[in-house]
């Protein structure tokens, strides 16, 4: 057991893209970092690219050795793949801690097994800290957006290192303790669950161009770039104005064109969903998005079927393109008034508090889904919020008015054009229902009682109160 | 422990509205029934109720008298709340089991704890069966569907019992033995997924024509039992026509427009949505009726929302009442294909071997979502079916090129008018997604190499190999 104060600030294991580019993050702002890594070629290799920093650098193959070389006390950063990893390595690191030191999960953990972990180190003196890290390899290196879950002990001695590395917007850090055990990781679940809707959304937009318009990547890629001056300013749009602008060197074609229409996913928007349905919620746009990847995986059978199910499109004109930027900005408010929704949620029902303002603000600059959007939103959460939906907020309302008629003509045009865009139309499907005092639940709640004796609530008595209807019978 | 091998031929534990239905349906075959409850004054209350049917029956307040009533080996069928209580009764009745003992659980469970007991069950001489009941009161009085999941034991031992009581088609009794452990629970659970969603299609109609035509339900309810006699005839279009025509003795008005319009969910159709999303799959029309549901929940919320979002309307009209019969037809085609899909991944995945053909044959009366369109189905499956998809199924095909066109003007017509169709809208974009052979997932899966470093195959190499982009730095 090491009873040393002295050593490294903090550990790194995990050498992986996101692992190494956080650890030289750390030693470019001064912390000295303790590295170590499963296989131990990998150590070498990171040193290597390391370069000058390496002087910051404390690599052991050893994970007692590993854990020996940092201070008490400990801060030690996992960036291995979560599930059954983590816990092994839990297990194996365990017996090396002391009272006081924090192991943190830096990966996109499912937030149901950080609660399971932080609960099984309630009282052990050992502190278990879940923290979602937003940016890709370059905001890793350069500045990532942190959400952290874990005690105030973690967080006092986390803080400092997290704050200087993390990205900056206007001087203000992109991260923050937003509540114990899974809050980080569930934050981080939704933003990447909204990472999935706009990426989905922009993609829509792109078929549109593409099959609706017949224009190819690269004058799409000039349109999104034009994009970036305007209020759809992110990130996303970004990437991909410089991506359908990229060329294959193999063949000379635009990328785009030459990859698989196949996409993969890993759990963040799937369980954003489950979990939003758990609550008895529904982001249908995040759930569109996910669907969407799960039929793009079914190459075979969409080959199977394009020359079988005739398109029979309807009249319809391929929309302006002030249209498709302004039905894409509703599509992102109302993806992210979906995805603070099951924020909302879980702050209930797990009594996290969540800051919506602070989470705003620390997804400014960073991480994936930064956007000149969530500039405004904070500012939404910090003034009147009329039944705590994001789409009340008075600046909301104002985006909406202007934008949401072009969000109906470029979903109707898809619909006529036999364009999917299932996120764009279950957005304003979302949209619809909101806005209608009285929906059609009324019917279902009708047929529920008719054919199962399932009782409802009558609109002149108390909510609560069962009533059954005066049914005639079926003709 | 009674070793007799007299006594009653089955045991129907728990006398609420499906287990009172279900003992006197026995009883009315022919078949002499134990029953018993938690609560024995309900005991007397059914006693009554049964009148000369009594004469069948065994009453017994006692767990240990119950099961000492029913004849060995014992089939003991169990109508009580699915979870906790299930696993307490199964706990309670267990020491009076003898080998050969079945113990049916009849009611909505979540197919998961089916095959968690059922694993208990396996190798102690005694038998789990999880049978999934679809018909309402109505359908357990006098023939329900029913989906059985258990050993060859068990339903050579219950056969005669539930061919007697099941529903007819055509002579054909509407029950079958569908597989292993959960698998009667699965396929009961994506039956009323796609309940689900046909209840919420029709509800989106009924939307249409009340907020987009300014019709009264007396109308919808008359245009509705027109439809009966079309392709579009079901048991829950009847239930709704005759819903719609009924009219409230209180008050004088119609039925549904004196019915809060909140709708209440009891775990299945969402446990459909999960399933699939854990397998990959995205079946976005029955996640739209549940989200539905889950949206009107939100009353407060929307009545706050009504005088602050503008609907901003395009122009648009009513679509004709044709169209909107096909609508319905296709969005119910898509439903049913989507839940098939479900079933066959479910099946893949626990090597069930399910029988869609027989499936759609014991749906075809007795269950809720009963209809012209299902014998159909049963035919699709036993001929050639491109792809294992439904929607490639030659006379789905044709349905379908009459039914899409329509879906589309409904479709457009409501995004236009500001009427919420998420389930229509949502079974159409699956459409135009599955029937496109490059998609735009390429997009997506560029963006996620491009910040994520996470790779992608190539149309020009072999699915499996992973490349990166030839990425221009953002503009």
């Amino acid at each position: 057991m090491n009873t040393s104060s002295t050593g490294a600030d903090i550990g790194v294991y995990g050498l992986g893209t996101m692992g190494s580019a956080l650890a030289l993050n750390f030693a470019d702002k001064g912390f000295d970092v303790a590295v170590s890594n499963r296989e131990p070629e990998w150590i070498k290799a990171f040193l290597t690219e390391a370069g000058p920093l390496s002087e910051r650098l404390t690599a052991e193959a050893e994970l007692a050795d590993f854990v020996a070389a940092i201070a008490r006390p400990r801060s030690i950063l996992f960036m291995i793949p979560s599930g059954a990893p983590m816990d092994a390595m839990i297990k194996a690191i365990r017996p090396h801690l002391d009272e006081g030191d924090t192991i943190i999960d830096g990966g996109n953990a499912d937030f149901n097994a950080t609660r399971r972990r932080s609960a099984d180190f309630e009282g052990t003196g050992l502190h278990y800290v879940g923290m979602g890290v937003s940016g890709g390899e370059e905001g890793a290196r350069h500045g990532p957006s942190m959400m952290v879950g874990g005690t105030d002990h973690s967080w006092t001695q986390l803080r400092p290192m997290v704050e200087a590395i993390a990205a900056k917007f206007e001087g203000d850090a992109c991260v923050a303790h937003l509540g114990p055990d899974g809050a980080g990781h569930f934050v981080k679940t939704v933003h990447n669950g909204i990472e999935y809707a706009d990426m989905q959304m922009i993609a829509e937009v792109y078929g549109m161009l593409r099959d609706g318009g017949g224009q190819d990547a690269g004058q799409i890629g000039a349109l999104f770039e034009r994009w970036q001056d305007g209020p759809l300013s992110s990130y996303l749009i970004e990437v991909s104005a410089a991506a359908l602008q990229s060329t294959d060197s193999k063949t000379g074609k635009p990328m785009v064109d030459v990859i698989l229409d196949q996409a993969g996913q890993k759990g963040t928007g799937r369980w954003t969903v489950i979990e939003a349905l758990k609550m008895g919620q529904s982001a249908n746009t995040i759930e569109a998005a996910v669907g969407a990847r799960g039929w793009s995986a079914e190459k075979d059978a969409r080959e199977c079927a394009a020359p079988l199910l005739e398109a029979q499109a309807l009249d319809a004109s391929l929309p302006a393109e002030d249209d498709l930027e302004m039905a894409l900005l509703a599509g992102r408010i109302l993806a992210h008034a979906q995805g603070f929704r099951i924020l909302a949620s879980a702050s209930e029902e797990f009594d996290w508090s969540l800051d919506y303002a602070r989470i705003s603000e620390i997804w400014r600059a960073g991480c994936i889904i930064r956007s000149a959007l969530l500039d405004d939103l904070s500012d939404a959460f910090r003034k009147e919020l009329p039944a705590d939906h994001l789409i009340l907020a008075p600046a909301m309302r104002a985006r909406l008015r202007e934008s949401i008629p072009a969000l109906r003509r470029v979903v109707s045009a898809g619909v006529s054009m036999g364009v999917a865009m299932p996120a764009l139309s279950g957005a304003l499907a979302w949209y619809d229902s909101m806005r209608r005092a009285r929906g059609t639940a009324n019917l279902i709640q009708a047929q529920r009682d008719f054919f199962g004796n399932h009782g409802f609530a009558r609109v002149d008595d108390a909510v609560g109160t069962d009533h059954h209807g005066d049914w005639k019978p079926p003709a």
